[in-house]
C-alpha cells in the first residue's frame, strides 16, 4: 500500500568483496534480509568474488536452486548428485558461462585462474539459506561429538579432532 | 540419472546483444528453453543490452517476479502498481545497484545516459513468459478490433490504426 | 476458531453495476477485501455488467487465471498469448457460453448486442489483482515519461500526450 | 503453442439440468475433462440447478475450495467444521449472495423455497474431485462391511442394511 | 533464531491410547498443535491404537494425504475414490505393511484381530485436519436438518433421528 | 481410474535393517520408488535400524522435512542450523519420543545405547532424496579436487586424501 522505490532498491552488488580469508572468496547476499521488498516473491540474487584459486567450499542452500554466471575469470563449478549415484557434475566455465545447482544438493566453484574472479548468481528463494558443509559438520556450537563423526567419516577420532580444530 | 554437465551450461551471456533496433535494447534469455537442466527448477537468467537512451518497453511476466542488477551504465527503471493507485514505483539506478520487478506488474527500463548499459536479471521461473504491452494490445495476430482499442484508450479510432501500423 | 456464518458470506451479486463510464462496464469484485473468509483459500469472484456495445478494457491479473460464463447478452472475448507470437485467441460468446483466460494474459470482453449483458467470473486467488493496461500505461501517478513511451509505441510525444491525457 | 480458442471454450451453462432425481438437484461441471484448456491453471466452475426443496446432498471436494452464488431462488447452504467442534456454519441465501466453502470440508445446498433455484459455483482447482457422502460411505463397490459402518454411526446392522440398500 | 531443542521435541507416542470408547480406538495426534516446530514444515505423525475389532471409523483429512504402516496386530483398511466410481480399495494389513490414503479421500481402519492393534501413521500437512464422517453429518452443532438428511440418504426422518440421536 | 490396492501397499517394514557395515544402521526407505502410489501425494516413510553405537551419519534430504519416533532403545538425534550461527540443535530420545529434521538441514542420528535401536520416519515429499555429507563431499564419482577440499577443511592434502581412500 505504501511502498516506496527504496523497498525495492540495493545497493553495491559492484564492489568487490573483500576474499583476504581462508577460503579466498567472499559472498555478498541480496537476499529479504537486506532487501525487504523480496518478501514471498521467491528470487535473490548474490555476488561472489574470488581470489587466485580461491574456492566457494562445498555447501547446499536448503531451500533454493542456484543459478550462477560468470563475470570475469574462469571458475570449475560441480555439485555432487545424491545417493547412491554421488555423481560429480562439474565443468569449467568462462567469462558469460552459466550453470544450475538444482535445491540442496553439494556444490562448490573454485576459481582456476592467476586473477580474480566474479560471479553473479540469483537463488529461487527470497530465504535460500546456506549450509557450508565444512562449518555445520566440523564447526556447529556445540560441536557433534567426535566419535560419530569419526565413524561416520571412518577416520581416527584424532583426525576430527583436526578437523574440528579448524573452525 | 544420465544427466551431464552440459544439460545444466549455457554458454555466451558475454556477449553483447544487439540493440540496432526501434528501442534499443536486447534481450537474451536464458530459461528452460535454452538450458534444459531449469526444467522445475524454478529460475531463469537474462542478459539485458541497452544502446543510449535505449529502453526495454513497458511489459509483464505472467509467471515471474524478476530481480535486476545493473553492470554497466545508468538505468532508470519502474513499475506500475495495480489498480486502483497505479503508483509509479521508480528509481535511477547506478552500476551495481539492484531492483525487484514483483510477479506481473507492468515495468522498464531505460539506459539515460550517453553510453551503453548492461543488467543482469533473474527471474523466479524456469519459464516466466514475457508481454511486451505495445506488441500484445496494438500488434497481435490478428489485431484487437480498433474500435474496442479506441475505446479502452479515450481515443479516436485513427489514432488506434496509427500505432497498430508500427507492430 | 470463532469464524462465524457472515465471514463467508457476501451480498449484493444481483445488482446491476454502474456502466456510466468511457468503458461502458462495471466490475463488481468478490474478494478477500470484500468476503475475509476468502483467505489463504485460493479463489475469487466477480460480476461484470456490459452497456451496449460497453468493453472490459484490456487487462492481465497479475495472480490468477480467469474463468468467465455469459449470463444474458453476447460478448466478444479474447486473450493475446505472450512473445513472440502475440496471438489474439478470440470467440463470440452467447448466454451460457465460458472462457479461459490463462494467469497474467492480456485479455478483454465487448458486449456485441444491443442490449445489456452481465458475466460471473471466477479467478484463481482470494487477492488477483487487476491492472488494466490503459491506466497503468498511460495513467500511472506519477506518469511514465512521455518520450519513453514514443518509443515503446513508435509513435510521435504528441500521441502520447493525447494518450496520456484521458486517464 | 498450436492453441485454438475453442480449447478454452465451452458451452451450455445456460441449460437448465434434469432434477427428476431422488435429490432433486442436478450438477453440470466445468473442470479440465470438460473443458482441456483450464489443464495446470486451477480453477473450474459448475452450475447447480435445484427443484423446490431439492437438496444438493453433504458432500466434500478433496482438492479444491468452492465459493458459490445463487442466479435465482433461496437456498440453505452450510459447512462443518472439522474435529473437535464439528459447528455447522449455516445461512439461507438469497439471489445475489455468496458463500463459500473451505477445501474438504463437508458441505451441502438446499432449496428452501416453491420454485427453481439456480446457482454458479466456482471452485479453486481444474480437477477438484466430488465426493458425496452418501455415496462413498453406503454406496461404494463393492460396499463397506455393514459391522463396520454400524460401529461407526451407532447404529445397528440393520439401519446400516437399509442405507446400503438405496445406493 | 532463539529455537530450543524442545521446539522440535514431542514425548509419548509409545503411550497406548485409551481404546474404551464407542468405536473401539484412539488416535494421538502430533501436529503443529502440539510440536509447534513442525510450523510451516508440511507433515505430521500420529499414532493410532485400536482394541479387539475395534474401528478408526469413515474419516477424511481435508489438508493431507497419509500414509500408515502397522506396529502391531492385523487391520483391514481402505478409502473410497470419488464420484462418479466410488471405489472401495481395501486391504488386510500385517505387522510391517503400509498403505496410503490420498488427500481427501474417505478412509477407515478396522482392527481384525483378538488382540490389541497399533499403528503409526504420518500425515503431509502439518495441520491436516479431521473430519470423522458420522460426527460432521449426524452430529454437527447445531444438527444439519433431517429432512435434509433423510433426503441425502433416502431414509425415513426416523432413522436420520435415530442416528442424530448417537452424537 | 484402474488403480488397484496393490498401487497404496508396501510389505516388509517390521523386517530388521541389516546393520553390519561401517556405520551400524540401516535405512528401509518407502518412497514413490518403492510404493507408486505415493505419486505427485508428497509423503514418504522410513524404517531405520541401528546397531549399538550405531549411527545415521550426517545428511541432509534436499526436497524434505523429516519427523521420526523412537520405537526401541535411546537415540542421540541432532541438526545444524544454517550459516551463520551453525547451532547444533540437540536431544537424546527414548522409547516414544519424535523430533523433527527441517527441510535441507544436516541431521544425524546415533544409537546411544547397548541394545539394538529402531525409528520410524516420515519426510515430507515422495522423492525426498538422501545427500550423505561423507559420500558426497569425499565419496563422489569423479572425486573432488583434495587440494579443493584442503582448502574447505583447511587441513592438508594428505588428511583428504585419507578421508577419500575411504568411500
Amino acid at each position: 500500500m505504501n511502498v516506496q522505490a527504496d523497498d525495492f532498491f540495493f545497493s553495491g552488488l559492484n564492489i568487490m568483496g573483500n576474499t583476504s580469508n581462508a577460503v579466498g572468496s567472499k559472498v555478498t547476499p541480496v537476499t529479504v534480509a537486506q532487501l525487504p521488498g523480496l518478501n514471498t516473491l521467491g528470487i535473490s540474487m548474490v555476488r561472489i568474488d574470488y581470489a587466485p584459486w580461491g574456492i566457494n567450499p562445498p555447501h547446499t542452500h536448503p531451500r533454493a536452486t542456484e543459478i550462477l554466471t560468470v563475470l570475469e575469470g574462469s571458475l570449475q563449478v560441480g555439485f555432487v548428485t545424491s545417493n547412491p549415484e554421488n555423481r560429480l557434475i562439474s565443468k569449467v566455465l568462462q567469462k558469460g558461462d552459466m550453470f544450475v545447482f538444482p535445491v540442496g544438493l553439494v556444490h562448490f566453484q573454485r576459481n582456476v585462474g592467476h586473477r580474480n574472479a566474479v560471479a553473479i548468481a540469483a537463488l529461487s528463494s527470497q530465504n535460500p539459506g546456506v549450509i557450508t558443509i565444512a562449518n555445520a559438520v566440523f564447526g556447529s556450537n556445540p560441536p557433534i561429538a567426535a566419535d560419530l563423526l569419526a565413524k561416520a567419516f571412518q577416520v581416527k577420532t584424532s583426525v576430527v579432532d583436526q578437523l574440528q580444530s579448524k573452525f
